[in-house]
Formats: C-alpha cells, sequence, structure tokens
C-alpha cells in the first residue's frame, strides 16, 4: 500500500554497500522527511558524477579529464610508479608527502572468490603503463590483507617477468608502536625483514 | 587533488543517516567502480520521490495522491484512528491484520533534546484530524521507548482535554515469551496490567 515512487528509492538505496532492507526505510524516511536538500543534493551529485566522472588514461583513477593533474604535473617524478588499490590509498600515501612520483590505481584487488581475476582487474592496461619508457621503479602499495598480498605477488611476478623493477612497501611494527600491543604476525616480519643500522 | 565532482559525491552522501566520511568515501568508490546503473537508479529514484511525494491531506503518511489509498478505502472503520510514529509502524500493524481502522503517522516523536516539541511534531494537525466528526476512539501506538511513552503522554493529555476517548497499546509479556528470559520492567507491567480472565 506504500506509494510506489517511495517503494522504488528504498530499493534504490539498497544498491548501497552495508545498507539492508531495514537501513534503506530508514535512510528514505529520513531523507524525505528530514533532509530533502540534501536528498535532492545527493541525487544531483550522482547524476553528475556518473556523467562527467571517468578514468585517467594514465593512472586510472577517477578525474574529469583525459589524464588527471597529478599525472599531468611535470614536477612529479615519472621515474616511480607506486600501485595502490583504491583512490583512498592513492590520497593516504600523498598525506604522507614523502613521495613524489606517480600513481597507478588498480580499482579493487584480485579476489577470486568474488570473481575478479587478472582479466578483470584489467592487469593488462597496469602492465602496459608500467613497461612505458622512463619508469624505473614499480613500488607496490596494495594492502596488507590475503587479498592485497596475492594481488602484489600476481602483480611483482607479471612485471618481474617483464624485466620491471619492482618493490613492495615494508611490514614492521608501526611508529610509536610497543611490541607488547603489537599482533605476533607483525613483530615476526619485522624480524624477518629487519635492517642493518 | 580529486574531481570536484567526486568530493561533492562523497560530501553528499554524509547527508545519509549513520554514513560518515569513510563510509561515504566506500560508498562512492562502490557506486563508481562497480554499480554505477545502481547510482543511475538511485539518483533518479531520490529526484523522482521529491518531485511527487507528500503528505496524505488525511494520514500524514507519504503519498503521491492528495488523500491516500488507504484513508480513501471506504471499507476502513472512520470511527478508530491509530496513532504511530513513523510509516513503518504503520506497516507493522497492518501485518497483524487485526485492525481495519484509519492511521495518523506523527512523521517522528518528541524528542526536546533533538529540539522536536508538539510544534514542530505538528501536533496541531493530529489534534484537526482527531476532533473531527466520527472518529470515536484515538489508539496511541508510539513506541514503547522513553520518547514515545512521552509522546503518547502528551498527546493523551492534549486530546483527553478535548474529550476525545484516548486507549493506549497494551505492555505486557511478549506472545511466546517466557517469564524467565523477559525483563523484569515488562514483567512488572504485565502483572500492573493483569486483566480478569
Amino acid at each position: 500500500m506504500s506509494p510506489s515512487s517511495l517503494d522504488e528509492l528504498i530499493e534504490a538505496l539498497r544498491c548501497l554497500p552495508g545498507v539492508g532492507p531495514k537501513s534503506a526505510q530508514r535512510m528514505a524516511y529520513h531523507l524525505l522527511q528530514r533532509d530533502q536538500r540534501g536528498a535532492a543534493r545527493l541525487g544531483n551529485a550522482l547524476l553528475h558524477a556518473l556523467e562527467v566522472l571517468r578514468h585517467c588514461a594514465r593512472c586510472n583513477s577517477f578525474t574529469e579529464d583525459e589524464v588527471c593533474p597529478r599525472c599531468a604535473n611535470p614536477r612529479r617524478d615519472a621515474a616511480l610508479l607506486c600501485v595502490v588499490e583504491m583512490p583512498a590509498d592513492l590520497a593516504m600515501i600523498e598525506q604522507t608527502q614523502s613521495y613524489n612520483g606517480l600513481y597507478y590505481v588498480l580499482m579493487g584487488r584480485l579476489s577470486p572468490l568474488d570473481g575478479v581475476g587478472p582479466r578483470e582487474l584489467r592487469l593488462d592496461k597496469l602492465i602496459a603503463r608500467a613497461t612505458e619508457e622512463g619508469v624505473r621503479e614499480v613500488i607496490l602499495a596494495t594492502n596488507f590483507t590475503n587479498e592485497g598480498e596475492a594481488t602484489a605477488h600476481t602483480v611483482a611476478s607479471l612485471l618481474g617477468a617483464r624485466g620491471v623493477k619492482v618493490s613492495r612497501l615494508s611490514r614492521g611494527v608501526p611508529v610509536g608502536g610497543e611490541l607488547e600491543h603489537t599482533d605476533i604476525g607483525t613483530i615476526g616480519q619485522a624480524l624477518i625483514e629487519r635492517r642493518a643500522v
């Protein structure tokens, strides 16, 4: 008995990750009853983003241009290519202010259980980019989760076979970390990857 | 350095209840990368719902018409008016199939801490509706939370002062409930509200 446009809105909200039927209902009521301006803003932002956003021809991240401003910046070191899973990871590395090379954003990770293999992740695009002239080193900065590690491993094999120099972010005890409160897996890895001082 | 239409989408997603900056980012990437069709659907559903949905002139719930089909149904008992907080509560009562009267949906509850008083909740509209000729009894079915109880109490006073017969859903042990696993507040209330058999 509820109006079809309300049903459709509730159903459409379920395309958001982590939103089930109950939260979708709660969100719809909230938007319609308490925040119509926010609802209009969100509706327009979605349609506008779909219209203007595309993938950068160089780094594969989202951009409104053919090549994003970062890749087009001549002051960045084109000899370094850092591979990350998502734009959010790129943003974290930028915030460290300790990297001035370029990026390649996979927009995901290998995840065989979800049907994401090398083909779905378009690793051919990464290989083409990484084997371009001028790239001296590819730094793998995928997550240190199982899927991120597997992705790094696969990419390292593919690029290594093509003679590309590949490195990986180091693992170890976090800065400011106390051994007592660090998980033993990390401590074990920090022992294995210990470095001379 | 991220494109403005992406920033705007992430910011706009934060108008959803319970969505902070991190989930908004995750949602935006998911929609743009994995579910563009869902994103378009959601964008259109939002704008369409805003355009066509309004409040029923009788029950205050969402409808696309001046008066919703339920209120316009001559086979429902217009002598009974059940007051609920949200359309979801109405849907629950309908599912019991044990009520054939009409409804009034408050679209919220009294919540002084959030600045929702009798004026913001438009209790004047409820009073006007409940004092119409033909209404024999108003059944308060707000939640049994603190705010729902306070709302019921206020509505009962306002309507009682105008000579309207008011009742409240009974409290007690849930159907199928075992005393051992029922909270003592509920058992206490079930004792006070015991009824002759």
